[in-house]
């Protein structure tokens, strides 16, 4: 396998599979001098861990991680942070059942025909436990961020046929929802929802929406290293993602140009700005200084414990019914990750922008 | 800028802008022994000419592409192919007065933010004439990919609110149809509505779709650079994009799990299938030997001479009408771009599969 | 800190602290299907461990690997080899005096310069422990190339002015050999020298050379990854080298040209060969068969008892003497580290290699 | 051939034969707003021209550059700067007795083994025309140095067994030295080794010194992208270096660490300085402030009139005698590219540096 690695100067790899020692990440280009220890760290793993409520899987790992290097004296050196979670949990038991059959929904048969066989247990690498490794890095990203002055935000924002109301969104509350969804109203249909695809062995799909606010503008690179493209990219290497929408997404092919073009007004302070933000802030592959507007669906979990065929490596078709501890639904505790991948993302944009004119240059250079 | 570069083995690097001498490309990693000549280019960029219809801009380029290096003797020679179209029809009088103004829905405010000015010129560098190169490169990937067997095909499946009928698809009208609609009644549709939107001096989104058949199983990397995330990011790096959907793309997050999982049964010649691609033939990031299937949500032409507010550099907000060369649709002129993307994206995944495995390397340097 | 990562799919990610928890590295583009255990990295580890003899540091440390993973049921999947040496005799009371001292021919200034601050205890990232983690992926890449039939063997040819005579070579002797040195006479002679250097309270430079044999021909990009360029590049990543050579090095300035070129002749078989190797198994930057030869010039080890002015952070220049256990010679433990890394360099280069022609490709997916 | 490409931000890409219609170069990541033209480059071109004196090859291009792309209104704007320089005096005919036959010191039988053909004429892409390129692309990093306060000077220290004496050094007198050497004694000399090299129908090696002064500390990435590391990866790229060395070299091995390590010590002005500079201006891959030192053994010109053994494609072994237009002594021509090269890799390991520290990111973002 190659590709475990993503970005340029703020680079990220990841290994680890859902059922051998751990999972860990391996994060270069942190900066030195960002005050940094595993309890910066170990809320962003809890956000995305198991457990936390009926509707999520009932493995119970404790997810603590451990930092390896890196920081000195409570500030990263500027050296690699290398992070790892020891798996605790395992019950490799569960998935003995798993071994020569390719469930319906997963990588297990394009993995045999890539590499000729598998780490069975559990999904392996492909197991969503890889994204653990993926939310720590993700946590440094945002800390730099945020000393920037750049924010990242993401919810649930349907979930099967429930979809929030803009209405009644109330963004204080998705810390603290079992659903991560703004509107109360909806996260009480949508755990309706849930029950029933619980009740009839199945799971469910939803969409992640994530915004991000104080990027400065100019970020991004013009031609293939867009922002939108490096965005795409991160949100479609999450294993369940089926769409990625900027802005307002698939509704601009219905569109007429004049209906979807931002246009530009002056507010009430007398500034100009743009009037809408159909392009959810960005414009030609470079920020525009407006918020950017993401939207990720994802499918439904594709372990059900309802009977499905599935294809056993001996070519039969077999029924399987798939047990064990599994979400009913990916996309809440996917908004961590969502907001890790945007994090790690803009902060590589951000860091390769500062060469982009002799202007930076010379101010960089004769100042620091 | 960086960036201008796409690919790691098969790597793509393209320069150029709308109003400059003219746009080009370098192809690094073209195998050896490839039969070569621009007669093999030229007509993947007579697809993407204008003037072909009257819903294309009436811009008269020749667009002659001239392959400067990397063929001798009509073969590659494994050295990298370098590919030149001179820009011969500039008229940059057309654009003088859009020199300090930002239109809405273009690059130019956020081109400033980034450089502090811009080639004001036809978009300049962000101009769809960018694509050219990109198309240049893509015919001599969808080359090597054809004598591999694999096969790629892009279409209008969407303009404004008109929806090409699955019942009515025939595909062989495509290439001589002037929308590129397989559908001939959604196109007559299409035709009349983009005759509105021109009588309204405005333009119309579109969707394409695009279908790859015979690509082996086991392409793509399972991390970072799944085959999905890879071509996210290749289409997401074309200007007008926001939106790219793989399989069932948003449909999946209003779905049941055993709705969207593909199960496996045996077709009518006793072989084990997959009895639905819901997925679009890549699982866990790896293609799973199904047809790969991908939709892009191309916004309207931001250029339309309808009045609107935009930003002057000075900080006003001033009315603009832009006149000048437009499509009223970019869909129909992007299908070749979007099947060049697409190859470009699935030769390099392929030759990184190549060291996937010991048996693979072990073959190859025995043999070779 | 970017650049810790080495390779394109053979890929080398390293990290950690002489005196932080540990040391280590994630292997990507392991190819699946290869048998591996510790069993197999440890040899490597101990060839270069200190302590071995009474020119060696005298620091104790196991220095146990973990494979943490990427290989299941004994072989590996493809996935990420993530491997770990914990440090467990770390003394950092040891590095105290130097907290804010910058020592000559030590990275401590630079360090400073670039980040502001540095973990000073034994010269953090810029220890040579950090060649461990390197040592630890030159194993996998070597096993692969074993399996490929390539071979790699280094040894020390000079210690200070002591220099291996061509004529009393016997290469079965280096691996148990404290000085890893070919000729037995000149090995005693050097062990003169280096008693000498330590009573004088100072260490001593060395050479190391290397050998690659049985690498197939047609390895090596053509311009600007050349083998001998990216062997360049991986051999003076190592901390204390000053000088790489292919082939004859130096001696090539001096040379008329009909002395430096290997002509061709028969040989006694009646087969073609290269009659001379001045060239060092590298033309163009591509191997032509032979064997490759390259020469690394390691300096003495900066760190000595004996008294040195250093710098002072606060501007001052003060007396200092470094105690501590420091090798009199690096040559003698970086063999095997020279080794690790012409390894990666090599099987990453033939896997790059594969995708060169179309026979190449064709008959990998034809057949495979 | 993939490796067409050098550098990270600042990234340089080649293309072109030397028998084709042409070389050029793309550069990407040029910062925007830098006065540049053809006649900021033209000079560098001019320097490695040939047919400048009587040692150099009488083949007569014009070597005009062109720039394609990227610049507008005299300045650079951020997007990929094209240049090329079309072939004009190819001669081809003076080539079709090497069609089958592999030539001593050429890359001639390793471009076969590779890519199972190649274009025979005048070295095809392994010929020093590639170097144009480079050059063309350092003259616009070197501009962009220069207005950091960088400056970089290569000379020829030594042809043949002739070697610059450091008591007479003129550095005044290379730039319109035929010969590129600052010390006019030894010109003499090598003046009349060359002579006698050309009437023995031979060629001579020569070593090229570069010296960076006025680069900041701080620059290169510790563990393997260490400045060393890099400009080892862009010399060794040439195609005639057979040694790179850094400070002192591989004098190094034969030293005492006392003797090797810099002392620091108060120079005239009260001021702490390094007393020596062994280490030539690299500590742990960071530079330290001081001068950077570099040296490159070129080997002999490999085509000489001289008989020689060479390999025929049919296995045989026959006598061939290279006419054509061939310098004696590569290493005066080489100086500009050898320039070129570190400017391009200082330049870029500038640009990545600017993310190292939080203080930086910080100070950029808000003042910027």
């Amino acid at each position: 396998m190659a590709g475990s690695s993503f970005g340029t100067i703020f680079r990220v790899t990841t290994w680890g599979e859902s059922h051998g020692k751990g999972v860990g990440v391996v994060v270069d280009g942190v900066p030195a001098g960002l005050p940094l220890s595993e309890a910066d760290i170990q809320p962003w793993l809890d956000r995305r861990r198991p457990g936390r409520n009926r509707f999520a899987t009932q493995r119970m790992e404790a997810d603590q991680v451990e930092i390896l290097s890196g920081v000195f004296e409570g500030r990263t050196t500027g050296t690699p942070v290398s992070m790892m979670v020891r798996n605790t949990d395992q019950r490799s038991r569960d998935y003995s059942s798993i071994m020569d059959v390719y469930r319906p929904g997963h990588a297990d048969h394009s993995f045999d025909l890539k590499y000729g066989f598998r780490d069975y247990r559990g999904g392996g690498r492909s197991s969503g436990r890889e994204t653990l490794a993926r939310t720590a890095a993700g946590a440094i990203a945002a800390r730099v961020l945020s000393s920037l002055g750049v924010q990242i935000h993401a919810w649930v924002s349907s979930v099967g046929p429930v979809t929030c109301d803009p209405q009644r969104m109330d963004f204080s509350r998705v810390a603290d929802s079992p659903l991560c969804m703004p509107d109360p109203i909806a996260e009480q249909q949508a755990s309706a929802w849930l029950d029933q695809c619980i009740s009839q062995q199945t799971s469910s799909g939803g969409t992640v929406s994530c915004t991000v606010s104080s990027l400065p503008g100019g970020i991004g690179e013009p031609v293939f290293d867009k922002l939108d493209a490096l965005l795409g990219h991160a949100l479609f290497s999450l294993g369940a993602v089926k769409a990625v929408e900027i802005g307002d997404g698939t509704l601009v092919s219905g569109r007429m140009g004049h209906e979807n073009n931002d246009e530009y007004g002056i507010d009430a302070s007398g500034k100009s700005v743009k009037k809408t933000n159909h392009a959810g802030g960005i414009l030609g592959g470079i920020s525009d200084g407006s918020d950017v507007c993401i939207r990720v669906s994802f499918k439904p979990t594709p372990s059900i414990t309802r009977e499905q065929h599935s294809l056993h490596r001996d070519g039969t078709v077999r029924p399987i019914s798939i047990h064990g501890r599994h979400d009913p639904l990916i996309a809440a505790r996917a908004c961590v990750v969502v907001e890790a991948m945007t994090a790690i993302t803009l902060l590589d944009l951000m860091m390769l922008n500062m060469a982009s004119t002799m202007d930076g240059l010379e101010m960089f250079y004769n100042k620091n």
